[in-house]
């Protein structure tokens, strides 16, 4: 039985499942930042994964990170498994423009998240989920 | 013909070639890092390679991770495309250590890198370079 971290739980919101992993949305107003979870509960490194599951991850992130490119028009996509805090393996897709505000530094540690509004994380969520089903890496029903 | 970014070239110290990559060595002495560079100049963000070359990028990237967590007993390993400052696709494969520089935050932006001394740079990179070529990555013999 798979369970998230209970950290990844309280700073996400839950968008759905591809064929491999859960995908959240980073409750940051400042950055829109997906994040993959393989449903894995063992693994902490990505090479932890068979290889089969690799190669499925990598091309669900491939496929998140270019479809994040094209909605937001992103300068950047910036992609990492870190897990120095969280050691559940978890990948960050996060959208970088020149003119936000970590910009040219990464995302992590630098100032407090900034939690999306109801409102905003309701648009944002139904935006994204149908970004993912249109681009055939979740159901188009609601699946969380 | 491929070239690779100058802040790169002046950053590492390049160990060998794999199949699609260069392999470089960070010049920090605060961490094992190494550097994949894709040799497809074009490429800014992984999805701007063909799907055979991320999936070679992912294999690669996979058995430097596993091999520098073993060589190392590394407590995680940090896997990351950025390219914020330099926008060449580069992959960073950087072995953290619970009482490293920097952990748990990111080793981007932290601090000052310290270089290695000339006598540590050689044994470092014989040593790498050697672990490379028994885990079939690149030849045995110096291929820079």
């Amino acid at each position: 039985m798979f369970e998230m971290d209970e950290r990844l739980v309280s700073d996400t919101v839950p968008l759905g499942n591809t064929a491999l992993c859960h995908i959240l949305l980073m409750n940051d107003s400042r950055y829109p930042w997906l994040v993959l979870v393989p449903r894995c509960s063992a693994a902490s490194e990505v090479f932890d994964l068979t290889a089969e599951q690799q190669q499925q991850l990598w091309l669900e992130t491939s496929a998140v990170g270019r479809l994040l490119k094209d909605l937001y028009q992103a300068d950047k996509i910036n992609i990492a498994t870190l897990g120095n805090v969280v050691s559940q393996l978890h990948i960050h897709v996060v959208v970088r423009m020149q003119d936000d505000a970590a910009w040219p530094a990464p995302v992590w540690g630098r100032g407090e998240a900034q939690p999306y509004s109801a409102e905003a994380i309701v648009q944002i969520s139904e935006r994204l989920r149908s970004a993912l089903a249109q681009n055939g890496l979740i159901d188009a029903e609601v699946n969380v």
